[in-house]
């Protein structure tokens, strides 16, 4: 048992809160998302919810930094593949295009579509996303391990995460992953084409 | 002089409508959107904007079909450039990207963004995207002079509009000419590649 059962129940309730903020963000739009849905969703009241963060602007910005702090745990836990050559630019391949799947992209795209229509928001945003992008890179230049001074495995790369962003966009309007499937895999032969014969 | 002014009036003033309302939805946001706002756009009232369009869903399906139809236009129109081999395909693919970007771009990611929280809309807006990406792709199998029956031509040409959508994605948040100059660029060499190894 801990000792300090009441830090620990309110640090539970601030990690429901953001939790659920990414969930409501998700599944209902920016604007539908307000504190109340959000404090529903958590299952506390709107009173609690308020006692943890005072404005709606200060839960977004938190759920934020949580959504972005989550996606680059995933990125940071993305296992070194056991594998050499082809095989192993193909897992690590797949591995980042799922990184955009699910909603935790979609809560990130809710924010960047609203981001692009409010100035205010978009200077919480781009950091946050310069961060995000950052450690994607990062670990993809440790996974496939290239070389980050070559121009071209940067581009490479680049062309990889944005192929990755566009597939996640397709899965919006409908459960695309058959479709994905095939794009991923015809894509990790080439950059491994690519990557293997420059090497 | 047309023997219709009036109705050439109409026409045009229904015409401004919908691009006030494609306008407003990418520059300022889905819900932000509204009648008084895209009235005022078009610098008409209120009452004749609801002469056309009696209810704001009714303007925003139009304007919808408005904004696939033009983005079909840019598709259709999309010359076939005098060049062959890796030449054509460099200025085929650079064609198309650039057909992600700008207002209709945003604007549609508005709505999709909207949908994708709104299964009303997304009924409305499903069909709508497959038309347009029937049109883009048949497009790029013309242009680009593959075989559509060849499922690998089939899949790498998927792979370039998915590639658009992300590239247009990145350049939401920050103006992103350079970077996707470079990834365009390296996207239709291994493009070339590809199909004209294959032919």
């Amino acid at each position: 048992m801990s000792l300090a059962p009441k830090q620990d129940r309110s640090r539970a309730t601030r990690q429901r809160l953001l939790e659920s903020t990414v969930h409501c963000v998700a599944t209902r739009g920016w604007s539908a998302a307000t504190v109340s849905v959000i404090a529903a969703d958590a299952g506390i009241s709107r009173g609690a919810l308020q006692h943890h963060f005072p404005t709606r602007e200060e839960l977004v910005v938190a759920a934020l930094e949580h959504m972005f702090d989550e996606r680059r745990l995933m990125v940071e836990a993305m296992a070194p593949p056991q594998l050499t050559g082809a095989e192993r630019v193909h897992v690590v391949v797949h591995t980042l295009v799922e990184l955009y799947m699910g909603d935790l992209f979609r809560a990130a795209l809710q924010a960047w579509v609203a981001a692009a229509a409010d100035p205010q928001m978009l200077e919480i945003i781009q950091p946050l996303e310069r961060r995000f992008a950052r450690a994607v890179h990062a670990a993809a230049v440790e996974h496939l391990e290239v070389d980050d001074d070559d121009p071209h495995a940067r581009t490479l790369i680049q062309t990889t995460l944005d192929l990755a962003r566009g597939l996640a966009l397709a899965d919006l309007l409908s459960d695309d992953s058959k479709r994905r499937q095939r794009i991923v895999d015809t894509w990790a032969a080439m950059l491994a084409h690519e990557l293997i014969s420059e090497a």
